[in-house]
């Protein structure tokens, strides 16, 4: 029986990397798939959900192949995916991939990132998820490399079955030629300079733009800016275990001190 | 010398928590505050940030206290923060507080919470940050107690010196005559049952709204959810250390399966 697969992303289900990763994807003949994703860019939406306001659902068909359609959501990537879970899909999909982005999630980014936020979603809902982007902006070939990687590598991921929890997250370089294999990495360190722009607009008033230069550093082998600046595909276990067990005796020390700890003496 | 503190929330900044706090943390006279808070409610928005279109600041004036004065923000949370430490304020603060939050911020949906997201924005800034939440819908006097909380809390908060990446979580109960404490927790689970209602709008078409009713679980104790529960403050320390170190070895092997390790053989 066909394994169901839901596709998302947060760049909105007209963007090029998830026709074609849905397109590669349908074309395996391997899979039943379900594409929910937003109706336009939503990116560093971080794990936003949208409680304010109800969200619509319109049906689209997808690239120039009607048997592959798709649903469009006025919503961020974390409600495409808890609604289709939740609402849309007659049945549970046994993976969840969010992407292809166009443009890398390294680092401290993937915290901003509307393409993790929905892989996210999908382990708090108890799904395997990856997410998968593309670096800089690549051409039409390098997301059919980035999509014929990503189908070669469900199978193994369905088997392997990822510990509850974890997510993956991937990033393919964009020059598919010059591409040297994958490293399994660590989340790097991403550093700005001179984040906002102060100007004044046509009205004498002041506003910022978020402009973020990104800070060339030194990275450690092995971290996924590292890996990709090399021409890896990086692949990083990521996980959302939160606490911080270690400084657990020290706060409960200082509790004690302020006079306020809630345990027997 | 004043220590330096900058003050946020997701509430807006003419909600009562984030105007308690900071009345009574100017009262105490110890320290120099800056408010720099969104312009409105911005809740479940996760650790968004706004890139796609100017943020503007406006001056207000807080209370009936002269003294104190805010910068409203028509962005996010992390905007907030990213706004005031890299463009608005002329020190960069010792300490970010983050709340009060009208409603508790437990368990996984702290990934939703705006709340944490500006203490997440802290913390990737390099700042000590809290996060601080009244659960349910408390009353003034509750939001009174709480701010008096974090205000004896600070100096230790200042004096210790939280590790780098960690931020504290802190939930107290709405009414302060029961609290029986602090317990140092761990995040625990909050499950939602039926998280969407399907309607039919006036002309027809059909909606989706996010419902969500909580399911009571059984939970450790020493877990946040357990703790506010019981009448205990809670206090988790949050890390965004987010790599899944464990399971790198069996990913490596999972590549190298598919003929796709960059590794040296």
């Amino acid at each position: 029986m066909a394994e169901n697969l839901l596709i998302t992303n947060d760049d909105g289900i007209y963007a090029e990397g998830i026709q074609l990763l849905s397109q590669v994807l349908f074309d395996s003949g391997r899979y039943k798939l379900a594409v929910v994703a937003p109706d336009h860019e939503r990116s560093a939406v971080g794990h936003a959900i949208t409680m304010h306001r109800p969200l619509r659902v319109e049906q689209v068909s997808f690239l120039h192949n009607p048997a592959l359609s798709g649903w469009a959501v006025n919503g961020t990537p974390s409600d495409c995916v808890k609604l289709a879970v939740e609402a849309l899909l007659e049945e549970r999909p046994s993976l969840i991939i969010s992407g292809i982005n166009r443009g890398s999630n390294l680092g401290t980014d993937v915290l901003y990132s509307g393409t993790v936020s929905a892989a996210v979603e999908g382990i708090i809902l108890g799904i395997p998820s990856v997410a998968v982007s593309l670096t800089e902006r690549g051409r039409h070939e390098d997301y059919i490399f980035a999509a014929e990687f990503v189908r070669d590598l469900i199978p193994h991921l369905l088997e392997e079955k990822l510990p509850a929890g974890t997510l993956l997250n991937i990033n393919v370089p964009a020059d598919r030629n010059a591409v040297k294999g994958v490293r399994v990495t660590r989340l790097g360190t991403r550093r700005y300079r001179n984040c906002f722009d102060r100007r004044t607009d046509p009205r004498g008033m002041i506003y910022y733009w978020l402009a973020g230069e990104l800070v060339e550093g030194e990275e450690e082998e092995d971290s996924d800016v590292w890996a990709v600046r090399e021409g890896y595909i990086s692949m990083t276990p990521v996980q959302f275990n939160l606490t911080n067990e270690a400084i657990i005796p020290h706060l409960e020390k200082m509790v004690a001190r302020m006079g306020m700890s809630g345990r027997q003496k």
